[in-house]
């Protein structure tokens, strides 16, 4: 896109030698590894990069960096390509960094309970690595994305009414700057009081402040007992009433998840669940001692029975748990299939939990105005849920009320005291919510990014929109 | 210290008369007032601002940042003033803010485990407030420390091993930035991934970069069963090899802290301990469903007696656990008292959990070749402990001893992957161990504090070493 390229961006033509050089096959300029690394999932249009670049240490991440510098080439950092917000697309071209040859788990300590990757290593790569140990990673976003991706984005998923997000869960990070510096921040320490909080900053600035090449993660012990339960309930105030007890009992449940009636309908279909009934539904999972495990569902039943829930479905045996998680899980795949043919637009509003019926039934109604389709999960523990708004990609008019769904979801959230995004991030689709959630906050993340990238080169047009001045 | 002065910074004389307008009375220059906020706690040193402002707004603050700006007068804020490193010293002058005025809980909500409270509210006036709802907010440092200052410097305490620090805990903050400008950051939601994490980033800040005026709190639900225990055990080695036991099983234990041999003999005597013996120990505690608990209490009784420890003391009642913790926390005072008329200066190093048990081995055997008695305490869940150094503060060769045993300390600490400081800070005191700790990352640092303080007014001479180019 030659012409949107503003005048303080420059070309990647005069640095090609000097990678070529540094990288050899391993910098592509072929149109096919361009596509593949100019979209994501979930973005309908291309946005390829220049070149791709897939460096294995970071020595040469911070080599690629100087020269990107040099000659202000735009930065665009890249894992496994899994966001659905357009984090990779390259919107004013440039090189595009692929972290998935920095694959190597760098320590483990059963000890410490922690460890250090490089950027590139999954999530489940690293969790087959870990059980060994007798430990686990917990934070799990849908796909099989990469630690460093994970952290740039501030992902979380099921688990993290538990055990909190990357935020909490990030210990120390190996930075590359945009002029080429290698810098650790944070340390192995569980707590630290010591200085700004740069491991923080970097978690979540979704590659617009530097490139992340190594994280220091913070593990679980393997529990020792798991259980899983499926209740379900007449209505969703019902449901959600339900996950508000239970966390006003501080019951330490591992996961608390709502799946709405249209939801299960496409699951039970999708994932055979005939046992079930198209209701409001709560997945749970308990973990720990075998005693705490009994004393939980315990109290998590009589809660949910109190809220008129019904049709219990405890499962321990580790297939049966894996039955009831995988059809949580394939939610997605569950809506694709069950219109063939339509696209699915995600929304990620995230309010406090005395806010979430009030929010969920409103997004509701919301919906049967617009008369799509649109099926609800949630990680109603921290107050996240998505909706799968079902469109047909070809119907213009379709895509248009589709958007304003979503649109009016996150600025929902966003008046209930809440964000337009629990953890899929900002990308270039959110700019005008964040933007409004944010406030006068904007300008003070403006002045953070230019001193941390003085030359905007890192991933342009991403996470900040630009401010009245800037436009 | 106007000799001291730098060119940059102005005087708070031209500026005094509309400070006056603004506040009234709510404005001091006298002497005894300026002496009050010129140490804070263990500073031997008195460093009084040139006037103290008790604003009662977020626009009183805002109003005497505006006029501190034009000026370029230094701006310290001020909670309770317990900061243990000088956090409040005015090093440059300037105008102290008191912040203790606005002490109002803004809102409490039990549905949603959250409330805001304005930054001079304690936290034993908070929970006290919070126990009527049926919750409590975790966070536990000795002191009774103002929400705002707590925020400020990243404190922790007892409990941070199972509920995190106030890096974990704050949901967001009104900040209000030197030109003036009143900021809101992060929401009431749980988790976000919504641009730059300002709201960690003015954690941990020491009043560099803004002044905290307001803090959302996530809370907890009141426990419905909590017992307590102390265990004894033949030596150092045998109590933390429990402690990494104890965590590596991911038994959810609320608290578990350990005092050494030399301290529990200073307890004994102070707290009238007589049933425990000179040994190191471990003070447990636990909370939960009965079930939960009574396994929990079971696992760690049997993992304690596996590593030797003996003379376990349970304690269900509130009374009796009442005597033990205030025995754990009373452990300063009992320093003080072993050795009346000397001064007992802190360390806070924060190690990895592997790394505890040499860590303090080797501090212990570098304790002795001092000479100085040093007992010492670790939230050791965290990886945190601290030596109380005695010394006497008229002898300027024991003082020197003094501060190169803590400096041994805190590099120790950095070089086992670990930092200087777990939850005290860095203020005046650990510049130059917090600039061996953040290696290049110091750099990356000052970029932010210049971005948004670049006139340099916020508290300086704190959190932040100048760099070679600065001195």
């Amino acid at each position: 896109m030659p012409d949107a390229l503003p005048p303080a961006l420059g070309t990647i033509e005069p640095i090609l030698p000097a990678l070529r050089d540094l990288l050899g096959e391993r910098l592509s300029t072929g149109q096919a590894v361009r596509e593949q690394h100019g979209r994501g999932e979930g973005v309908p249009d291309l946005f390829p990069p220049d070149a791709v670049a897939f460096p294995g240490s970071n020595e040469e991440v911070a080599a690629i960096a100087r020269l990107c510098h040099a000659q202000r080439v735009p930065i665009v950092p890249f894992g496994t390509g899994t966001s659905l917000e357009g984090h990779v697309t390259a919107l004013r071209g440039g090189l595009c960094v692929d972290l998935t040859r920095m694959d190597r788990v760098l320590g483990v300590s059963p000890e410490a309970l922690d460890c250090r990757v490089q950027a590139g290593v999954t999530r489940r790569r690293l969790n087959a690595e870990l059980r060994s140990h007798g430990m686990f990673f917990p934070i799990d976003p849908g796909a099989d994305a990469s630690i460093g991706g994970m952290a740039a984005t501030r992902a979380s998923g099921t688990a993290a009414v538990r055990y909190g997000t990357m935020r909490e869960n990030v210990l120390g990070l190996t930075v590359v700057t945009p002029d080429g510096r290698i810098v650790r921040t944070g340390s192995r320490a569980r707590k630290s009081s010591t200085g700004l909080d740069l491991t923080r900053l970097y978690v979540g600035s979704e590659g617009t402040l530097g490139l992340i090449t190594e994280v220091q993660l913070r593990l679980q012990g393997l529990p020792e007992a798991v259980s899983a339960a499926v209740c379900q309930f007449p209505d969703i105030r019902a449901a959600l009433g339900a996950t508000v007890a239970v966390l006003q009992a501080g019951i330490p449940v591992a996961r608390i998840e709502f799946v709405n009636a249209l939801q299960m309908r496409m699951c039970i279909r999708y994932s055979k669940l005939d046992e079930m009934a198209e209701l409001p539904t709560l997945f749970l999972e308990f973990q720990g001692g075998p005693a705490a495990v009994a004393e939980q569902v315990e109290a998590v039943g009589a809660v949910c029975e109190e809220m008129g829930g019904s049709g219990f479905l405890w499962a321990n045996r580790p297939e049966e748990r894996s039955r009831l998680w995988k059809a949580r899980h394939d939610n997605y795949y569950a809506t694709l299939h069950y219109l063939p043919g339509k696209s699915v637009m995600g929304t990620d509003a995230c309010v406090p939990v005395s806010a979430l019926a009030e929010c969920i039934l409103e997004t509701e109604a919301d919906v049967a105005a617009t008369g799509l389709l649109a099926p609800l999960v949630g990680h109603v523990g921290d107050g996240n849920f998505h909706l799968g708004i079902i469109f047909d990609p070809t119907d213009p008019e379709q895509r248009a009320r589709a958007d304003g769904l979503a649109r009016r979801t996150g600025e929902r959230a966003i008046r209930m005291g809440g964000t337009c995004s629990g953890e899929h991030g900002i990308g270039m689709h959110k700019l005008d919510l964040a933007a409004e959630e944010h406030g006068e906050a904007l300008a003070l993340m403006w002045a953070v990014k230019n001193a941390l990238d003085p030359l905007g080169i890192m991933n342009p047009g991403k996470l900040l929109k630009p401010l009245p001045n800037q436009a």
